[in-house]
């Protein structure tokens, strides 16, 4: 961990204040492209250059995994799902590659916990284990598979920039993984588990009463401080929060954006906060789920979320379809005509 | 005008239905793409078939005029910077351009009534007057030139819809263009003046408090009703305003979206509705500008933007950020597995 966040810096105060003053010759009145021209000023910092070039190509990696709380009946879908969706995933047929394919965003899969066998399909093969341990009954991983699963994350985020990516979106895919989210959020924001509990894939009354008082005992068994994001991931999981936050750090050491999509994103951001907080510098709010912990989460990270539609679904969609904004604002910056170079007296 | 009334009708209530059951059967939570779903049932009944075409290519059209209005100071810039910024439409550098560029949208740029002699840009001359009259004097456009200006968007809308165009996006540029949609949506919202004035591009306190005296004024001077659409367009103008509403009715009888950018096309909307209620089956509202009336039009006219960034450029910038989600929203209705096709029980 030491030597992943010695890698992580601020971002570049110099590029900020130029792109600051470039929006203010940029042909139109200031202020009016409203939240376009702080997340270009903001994309400058991240990069350390004004204009930044466009962040692209894209890719949304969706980390999968299971939870053994799922025992508990917090869900009402069989975790075999999380299995039958990564196949889905491979064949193109899931609404993160409807949406991908028409933002020229690449996918990549991972698996690095789902409990069912999934060896055959053609996706990044990194399972720590086959899901994790029950949260409400015992610590959901151990250090070494939660440090595992962090370096899974941390080192895909270094390949895919070495493969050329200059933009990461986070995805997400497990059955039960909004409990350990709650559980997650609750621990870095101080909320209870009545306020960041929410309907996941769509619950009903009983079982997010059944769910909430699951999480609310969970933060009681394992009583983590917020000042440990390792001890946090171990006793709630999930391998793919453990895995998104080593992806989000490693964006952040390697200075590329980094979008995050819902509460799955917004819990795994905090893990990664707590690790170092500058690593919130590279990262973009792709969307507001509906999932109430989320909006919770994004408070505490400090980010504003670009696209605010009501979706729940995970996966990345909601940090692909903010993609295009971030490229838009970019674009903006880096290609309007300034008043002088147009001939007008601004 | 009737001709052109004839030729639109509601939307396809059957393709809607159809597309309602279809997301049921996508492999997805119900209802967890949020309002992504209803629009793509939206997009259903406008062209009449589900799974509907993704709505391409797709074209902003930047109609352009002047504001006699203007002469009453309600706006800090000089009227000659409507011409300047069409010249920057035509050379690529304004924001509009950066946006369309990214987001695979086509630019049309208009002159429907600038003051100023723009013949020698590359763009579609159609101008029906240099400039409207003075709104708080006199009617801004004869019967005439209001239906001449209209017509210009209607014809317009076809020609692009036989050009192969399959979703129109409104834009608008001309310097105190906002005074006239402040009067128009006054009109059709039964808003005071108080409540749809705002501060354009930026305008101080005082200048605030003379705009809102100057369109109160006008709107007592005038005091066209509510059913009376071509008297409003006539009273208050614009020439851009009448053309949008010509290329929202246009594209409705084409049975294409048409997506809508902020306060100026929520103002020609409102118009357009009143010609003729079921035009706006053809809408979507891509963004809530900051601009105070667009949030009292968007009322009215019943859409609920999908980007909300407090933009307040114009030119079509919210209308073209919008479009990746919509193309989203289609792709996801066609291309998706079923629960079925995917073998996933439901």
């Amino acid at each position: 961990m030491e030597e992943y966040l010695a890698r992580i810096g601020p971002a570049d105060e110099a590029a900020m204040r130029a792109a600051t003053e470039r929006q203010l010759a940029l042909t139109k009145p200031a202020g009016s492209l409203g939240v376009l021209e702080d997340l270009s000023v903001r994309v400058a910092g991240m990069v350390g250059s004004c204009p930044p070039a466009v962040p692209a190509p894209a890719v949304v990696t969706v980390f999968a995994a299971d939870h053994g709380v799922h025992a508990q009946g917090v869900s009402p879908w069989p975790q075999e799902v999380t299995a039958a969706m990564l196949a889905n995933f491979a064949a193109g047929g899931a609404a993160v590659n409807a949406f991908a394919a028409n933002n020229r965003v690449d996918v990549r899969v991972v698996d690095v916990g789902v409990a069912t066998d999934v060896d055959q399909l053609d996706i990044v093969h990194a399972k720590v284990r086959a899901g994790t341990r029950d949260l409400s009954t015992e610590r959901a991983l151990t250090e070494d598979e939660a440090k595992t699963a962090i370096a899974v994350g941390f080192d895909l985020a270094d390949s895919l920039v070495k493969d050329g990516y200059r933009c990461l979106l986070t995805g997400d895919m497990g059955i039960a993984n909004t409990t350990a989210s709650a559980a997650l959020i609750a621990t870095f924001t101080g909320s209870t588990a009545e306020v960041v509990t929410g309907r996941g894939t769509g619950i009903d009354d009983a079982t997010l009463a059944h769910k909430t008082a699951v999480i609310k005992s969970a933060l009681a068994l394992h009583d983590v401080p917020a000042s440990d994001p390792l001890r946090a991931l171990q006793a709630y999981g999930g391998l793919e929060h453990a895995a998104l936050a080593g992806y989000i750090l490693g964006g952040a050491a390697n200075k590329v954006p980094v979008i995050l999509d819902g509460v799955i994103a917004g819990a795994a951001a905090l893990v990664a906060q707590a690790f170092h907080p500058k690593v919130i510098d590279y990262c973009v709010a792709g969307h507001r789920s509906a999932e109430p912990g989320h909006a919770v989460a994004l408070k505490t990270l400090g980010l504003q979320p670009l696209v605010d539609l009501d979706l729940r679904l995970g996966e990345g969609t909601g940090a692909v379809l903010a993609y295009p904004i971030v490229t838009c604002a970019v674009r903006a910056l880096g290609e309007m005509a300034t008043f002088e170079s147009a001939g007008i007296s601004s």
